[in-house]
């Protein structure tokens, strides 16, 4: 139970790594919607919210990530799921972090899959009273090429949901990295 | 300053009267997205959040609200606009009453125009941290008749968007009335 009553308001937030330097980075949109939480919602009031940390990681189809390695073995194959997840961990260490320092309380965990979908999937599953995804801000033409996350799950999620954008500062060269 | 530090968050809310009870009384997306915001976002940390309260009347173009009135003189017409200044304001005073109740700063104001339009022109001129809007929830068959603010809202509004469906036990038996 909170301090000021009631139970802490539960915020899910979906983050992801960054697309220019890869992982453990968050990614500039996730960081910012990360932030922005925190100064703008939770601001003093620490013992009012949780933070549910959702890392989505999409199926390494191809093995590209791992195209240096060696399979040998089907031991091999295992590894290479481990490192992966490890990595995903390793991003949520940096929210986990923040959140500890700050005193706000925090679950986070990855799962596999469609991003998008398994968001909305978490949400059903979850039931936090919202969810906050970053936005790269993109224009309609460039919408048309690649995929927005922030959008899908405005639309479909099934609770409340605040999708931040990137400030015209924090958008790198090509709007569509993050 | 809140007394947590900083400017206190801005929130702006755009509320507006029942189809079902008329002026003055609330709709039920806007009673409920302002109860929500109270319970989830502000909580027990009242000095740091700030409340603008938007309440847009469309234009009465053809003077159906006052049918039964009689019209003798140009005195007569200045006379309505009056009328639904009043009930406007009647409509805001629910909210500022219970901002007040909760001690919760607020501001709140009267706009005439098509609600989507001056939602989105109040927010550049405003610039609030984010918006709340109240949503119907309806799904995409009704949408096709009805318009939807709270959608055109999160498209279009230039800041952070949350739209607050009712609940299932929120909507009246007509899900377009509110």
């Amino acid at each position: 139970m909170a301090a000021d009553g009631g139970e802490p308001t539960r915020i899910m937030m979906a983050v992801n790594e960054s697309s220019i330097k890869g992982y453990p980075n968050a990614s500039i949109s996730s960081r910012g919607a990360f932030e922005w939480t925190l100064k703008k919602i939770v601001r003093s009031n620490t013992s009012g919210f949780k933070l549910l940390l959702l890392h989505v990681q999409l199926p390494d189809k191809y093995g590209f990530n791992d195209m240096d390695s060696m399979y040998s073995s089907p031991e091999d194959f295992k590894n290479i799921k481990h490192k992966n997840k490890i990595r995903g961990l390793h991003l949520l260490e940096y929210f986990v972090k923040r959140c500890h320092e700050i005193g706000v309380a925090c679950e986070a965990w990855v799962k596999k899959g469609d991003p998008e979908k398994v968001i909305c999937y978490e949400v059903n599953r979850v039931q936090p009273d919202f969810l906050v995804v970053g936005s790269r801000g993109l224009g309609p033409f460039q919408k048309i090429f690649v995929g927005t996350v922030s959008e899908f799950c405005t639309k479909h999620a099934d609770c409340p949901v605040i999708a931040i954008k990137r400030t015209a500062a924090q958008t790198p060269q090509d709007p569509v990295d993050d």
